[in-house]
C-alpha cells in the first residue's frame, strides 16, 4: 500500500515557459526509457520477487520514488506550457522564435490535456506494458535495470543541453545525479548476486551443459567488415571464465534448406 | 547489402508436430526479447555506430547472424504445425490431448498464417519497433543488448522444458549456445570500451561534475521492508569508483508542493 | 444494413486552406474522444444491446448520425490541405507563417494521405478499437458515452478558439451543438434507465449485499492534502441513497505482506 | 513524493492455484478499465488540477490507493500461477481438467513473467497511455472517472462468478466494495462542482450561445427503429433545463455534397 | 450522412452457440483484413476521391455495404455467444469438448463485452487506423482493395472449414459470393482506370523517365536458389510493355560504404 | 542464414543535412509501406512458401534486397541529421528557415536515436507486424505485395519532390526504379501463377459453387451517387471470365432484425 505527500521529491520550477520543451521533455515521462517504465518496471519487479530480504527491499525503494519522478516531470511540464500559443494561428505568426513554437508544440498538450503532462513520448506515442520486464529472475532483470539508468541518463543529457533555463536545468542535475546512483545502485547489485551465489554471469545459470557447447563460444563473422577479430571478444577466456571465444572467419550453414511442410488443403496454401 | 542461402544456420526439424508449442514459440519470433528484436536492434546500432572498425563490424556481424535465427525460428514453428487440427470444432472433441490442442492454438497461425509463424509474440501482440534501441552511445546499447540476450536465453530456456520433443530440443541446445555466447561478447564488449577508453562506468561520461552530487549515492529508503540497508548498494564506494553509497533512511521531499499554473481561459481547465 | 447520401449532414467549408489547423482537426476524427471512436462505440453497443426497443433504437439513430460526423470533419481536412506547401523545403522558407506551417504540418497527410484526413489523431497515432466499450450493461455505457461526448465538447470547444476561419467556426458550431444535445440525451436516458427500473445508481445493481459493505463507504486519506474531507464525498448519504460516507483520516493496510510463492524449477525466478 | 509499506491494502490469498483464472485477472490489472488505468488516470489528474484544495487532495488520496490495487491483484495473480502446469505438454494431456488449463492459460505469464502477473489486459494486449484522461476539466474527468469505476465494478461482478475460490472471492469483495465507494464518491463529486458553480451540466459550460443552437435539442432519427421517440431524451427539458428536446423524425442533410478539392499535381491523386 | 435499416444484409443466425468459433470470427472483425478494414479504408477512399462520378460513387456504395458486414458479423458473433460457459472453473470440467471450449473461449467477449462481439481479431488485438490506406491514388488504392478483397475471401474460406454449423455457413456462403464479387469489381475498375487513360500500369504514371532507368528491370539474385531466373520476371517484356526483364546473376553492390557522419558532442555517441 | 557487405545497394549521400527531410523520410523506412514492410513480408513470405522452385527463390532474392534498401534508407537519414540544431531553444530562433527545421524535426531521432534513423513512421508510430501479410496462398500475396510496391513507389515519388538535393535526388531515382521493376515483377508472377494453372482469378480458387452465386456479381447501390452504374463493374462479364456483373440499384436487405440474445445473468447486461 502506497502513502502520499504533496511534496515534490525536487523542486521542478521552470524560469520560463517553453512549449517545445515541453513536448520534448514528453520522452522522460512516457519514451520507452522514461520515468514510467522504470516506475512499473521495479513495481512489478518487486511484486514478482521470489527471494524475501535485502533485494525485495530494496526494488521497491527505488520502484517507489520513481513513481515520484513522474510527479516531478508531469509538474514540469505543466508549468512550462504556462501561456502557450496553443490558440495561435500559423497565418498570424510573425516572428521566428513564434513560428518554432507553433510548429514544434505537442498540439495533444493542449487538445487532450488541457494544458498538462500525457502519458507519451515525445512523438505523441503512448506508453505501454510490453516497455518493461519482470522476468523473475534477478540478474536478467538488474542488467535491464541497469540499462533503463544508462539509456535514461543519456536521454536526461541530451535534454540538458537543450534549454538553458535554470530551474530546468537545476532539475536536471537532480535527475542525473539519481541516474549515476541507479547505475551504481544495479552494477552493485548485479555483484552482490553473484557474491550470494544466487545468480551467476551466464542468464540462467543452467543448461550450460546440455547446450551445445562448441557452439557456445564462436563469433560468427557474416559481414565483410575487417576487424570484427580485433577485440577481445573473438579469442581469450570469456568473461563467465567458462569459454574460450573463438573466431568462425568462413561460416558455412550447419542446418538444411529452409523449407514448409506441405500444406492442408483447407487452409489453401499455394501448391502443385 | 545483404545476401542470404537457403541453408538454415542450424537444422529446425521437430520430430513431430506440436501446435501448442508452435504457440509458444512466437515469443522467441516476435516477442520483445525475440529473434526480430535483436536482428533489427543490431542492425540499427551497426547502421547507427559513429566509430568505425572492430565495433561496428562485431555488430554487424551479429546483427547477420539474427536474420537467420528468425528464419529458423519460423521454420521450426511451420513444421510444428504441419497437420494442426485447425478445422476441428470443439464440439466434436472427444480426447483431452485434443483438447487441450483446439483451446491452446494460435488461431492467426491458420487464419491468417495459412499454417506459418507470424511477427508476433505468444500472445498475438506483433512485433514494433519500440522494442529496440540504438542510440548512438555504444555503452548504453552494449547494456541492451547484453539485457536482450540474457531474456531471450531465460525464455528459450524455459521453452526448453516446455517441450520433450528431441528434434526441437537439439534446436534449442544451439540458440541457447548462442545465447551464451552473445551474452560473454556482451560482457567483453563493455570491458572493451573502458579499456579503449572510449566509455566509462556512468552513460554517459560526463556531466558528473555539473550534476547534483549530493544525490548521486544515496539509497532512499522509500517502502518499509527492513533489509535494504543490507546490500553492497547501501554503503563502500560505488562501482564507478567514483562515490561512496550511502543509505537515506528517512527520507523527506526536497521539492516545494506539486502545483500546475493557472490555465487558459480557452483550454477550460476547472478553475474558480 | 446502411444507405448513404453524399450530401453532408452539415457544411464543411473553410474559408481558406490551414495546414496546421487540419493537423489538429485530426484529434477529433481518429482520437480517443473524436468521431471514430463515439461511431464504433455506438454501432457495437447498438449490436450488443440485449433488450428491443426504445434504448436500442435511439443507440442506432446515434451511432448512424456519428458515421456522417467522421465524413464531415474528413471533408474539411482535405480542403484545409488544398495547396499546403508539403513540398516546401525548409531552407527556402523565408516567412515566420510560412516557417509555423512547414514545421507544423501532419507530414502522413501529404506523403500517406495525399492531401486527405487520415484515421489517426493529432499526434498521428492511429484510432484503435480499444478506445470503445460496449459492455452490455447500459447503465456502463450511457455514461462512457455521457462522457465520450463531454470531452468531445471539451476538445471541441478548444479547437473553435484556435482558429478564426468563418467557415470552420460555423461547422465547428454545428459539432459543439450536437455535442451539447448529446451530453443531454445520455443525461436523459441515465434517468430513464432509473425510471424503468432496469437499472439503479451503481453499476452493476447486484452484489451489494455479498460485498465487503463496511469498505463501501470510505475515503482512505492517503495523501496528505488537508481538504479531502471538507467535500460532499467524506460524510453524509451516498448519491445511492444506500451508504453513509466516511473518512479514513489515518489509513492502515489490512493485508498482510505483499509476497510471491516459491517458483517452479523450470521458470529460473531467483530464490535461495 | 510517495511511500510505500509492503502490507496490503486488502488480503489477497486465494486458497488454491488457478492458472486459468489467473489469466481472467489480467483483465483487471492491465485491462482498459483495471487498476493501471485508475492509477495513472487519477494521478494525472492530480498532477494537473488547477484548482488547489478539496478536489485535487481528493484526487490524490484515491489515485494513492489505486496504486495499491495493481499491487493486490499482482500478488493474487502470481498467488494463483503456483505450480501451473506450463511444461505440461498437450499431449500427455490425460484429464479434462488439466486440458483446460493447458489451453487456457495465459503462456507469456510464464515465458516471460516467470510466473508472475503482466501489465497487459485478458488478451495479453499491454497497457497503454491512450486509455487515461486527464484534460484539466473536472466535470469532464469525473465523468471519465465514475465510468471507469462502473466498467471496472461490471468487469469484477463478472469476474465474481468465473470462481468458487473463498479466498478470491474475499479479496473480490473488497474491491466491489471499493468500487461501489467510488462510484459514489465521483456522483458526489460532480454535484460538488454544481453546487461550487464551478461546473454545470454541459462540458464545457460555455459556447452555448455561440453554438448553432437549433441544432442542439433534436435527436435526429436516422434508423428505422420505431421506438426511438418513446424515451425522455425525445421530448421535454433536457437535463440542463436550458433546452427542449425535440425529434428530427424525417431528417434531411443540411450540408452540400461531400467532396475534396483538386489535387496538387506532385501528390499523384488521380484526377482527369 | 448515413441511413439505417435494422434488418441485415443478410441473415445471420448460427443453429447453435460456438464459443470457441465466435473467438475465431473475430479475424473477420476486426482483423487486419477483416469487415472493419474494408468499411474504414473505402469510406476514408470515397472522402479522398478527387474526381467525381462514376469511381466515387461506386467506392460509396460498397463502403456502405461493408457497415452492414461488421453488423452481420458482430450478430452472428453474440449469438453464437448464447450460453458461453465463460463462468465455468477449469477444475470443474468433466467433458474433453467443454475443456476445449474453456481453454479456447476469448475472455475478453464475456468479461469485457459482456457476451458481445469487440473490434478486435482473433488474438485479441485491436483494430486500428494503420490498417487502412485511401492515398487519393485509384490505382495505388484499387490494388489495396483488392488484396483485401483476396485476403478477406481467403481467411472466410478457412473459416467455413472450421464449423459444421449449417446457419454460420449460410451466411458465410453469402460473405464468400460477396467477396467474390469484390474482387472482381476492383479488377474491373482497374482495367477501368486504364482504358479510361487516367492511370496505366506502373504507380505513379511519372518520373519514369527521371528514374534511373538501367535499374528499373533487373532481378537482383541475392537468395542463392537455383531457379529465379526460370520465371516471366526473368526475362521478356515487362507488364508495363516499357521495359525489358533483365537478371543480374552476380550482383554487386553499387554503393559506397555504409556509414554515419561523426556526431554532434551533445548527443554522446560514442567517437574516439 | 545470411551474409552482409558493408557496401551499400546504392549511394546514399545528401550534399547537405536537412533535418526537416530526415524526419519526412522515416516514411519510407518505418512507414506501413516502407522497406522494412517490404522486407518482413517478402521474409515470411518466403518462409512460409509450400511450393519449392521458382517462386520461393524470387521471393527470397526481392526480400533479401530490401534490408539492403532499410540500410540505404537509414544511412541517408543519418547524413541528413549532421549537424542537426536538436539543441536550438526556440526563443533563440531568428531565421524562419531555422523556424522551420526546429519546429518541423523528429525529436526523437536526437533524444532516442542520438542523430540516426529511428524504427518509426514519418509521425513517429513504430513499425509493426501487423503490417505485413504471409498467407500461404500466393495469388493473394502477390497482390499484396504490388500494393506495397505501388504505394511505396507512390510515397517515393511525393518525396522527390520535397526536396531538391542532388544526392537525395539521385537516391530515390534508384529507389524509384527499382520500384518501378517490383510493381511489373509481381504483375507478372500473377500472371505466370495463371499461367502454371495453380492459382486463378478469385482467391482462393474454391468455394465457388458451393457460396450463393446469385449474390456473386451484383454491385448494391447503396449510396445516392447517380453514377456507380456506368463502370465496368455494373454490367458485363467480369475478370474472372464465370460471372455477369449485375447492378442491384434498388436494394433491400435480405435479413431479419439485427439482435442479440438473451444475455446471461451473471454477465449482467441490461434486460427486462
Ligand atoms: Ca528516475
Ligand atoms: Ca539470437
Ligand atoms: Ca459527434
Ligand atoms: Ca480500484
Ligand atoms: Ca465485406
Ligand atoms: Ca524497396
Amino acid at each position: 500500500m502506497f502513502y502520499h505527500t504533496k511534496r515534490l521529491q525536487y523542486e521542478a520550477k521552470p524560469e520560463q515557459p517553453d512549449a517545445v520543451y515541453a513536448h520534448k521533455l514528453q520522452e522522460l515521462i512516457g519514451g520507452a526509457w522514461g520515468e514510467m517504465t522504470v516506475t512499473m518496471q521495479y513495481l512489478f519487479q518487486g511484486w514478482n520477487c521470489r527471494i524475501e530480504g535485502k533485494y525485495k527491499d530494496m526494488i521497491m525503494d527505488i520502484a517507489t520514488e520513481e513513481i515520484g519522478h513522474v510527479e516531478m516531470l508531469s509538474t514540469m511540464v505543466a508549468r512550462l506550457l504556462e501561456g502557450a500559443p496553443s490558440d495561435q494561428t500559423a497565418k498570424a505568426v510573425q516572428d521566428p522564435a513564434l513560428a518554432a513554437v507553433v510548429g514544434g508544440m505537442d498540439f495533444q498538450q493542449a487538445i487532450v490535456g488541457g494544458g498538462g503532462a500525457l502519458p507519451s513520448d515525445s512523438n505523441g506515442y503512448p506508453w505501454n506494458g510490453r516497455y518493461i520486464i519482470a522476468s523473475g529472475n534477478l540478474l536478467a532483470d538488474f542488467r535491464a535495470n541497469l540499462t533503463a539508468e544508462a539509456q535514461g541518463r543519456l536521454q536526461t543529457a541530451r535534454l540538458y543541453h537543450m534549454t538553458d533555463d535554470p530551474g530546468v536545468k537545476d532539475m536536471l542535475k537532480f535527475n542525473l545525479a539519481r541516474d549515476t546512483m541507479h547505475q551504481n545502485q544495479w552494477l552493485a547489485a548485479i555483484e552482490e548476486l553473484k557474491k550470494d551465489g544466487v545468480e551467476d554471469t551466464v542468464v540462467p545459470d543452467d543448461l550450460l551443459d546440455e547446450e551445445h557447447r562448441e557452439h557456445a563460444s564462436s563469433l560468427w563473422h557474416l559481414s565483410d567488415g575487417e576487424s570484427s577479430d580485433q577485440g577481445g571478444w573473438a579469442g581469450g577466456t570469456a568473461p563467465d571464465g567458462n569459454h574460450e571465444f573463438q573466431y568462425n572467419a568462413n561460416p558455412e550453414p550447419l542446418g538444411g534448406m529452409a523449407s514448409a511442410p506441405k500444406p492442408e488443403d483447407h487452409l489453401y496454401a499455394t501448391y502443385s
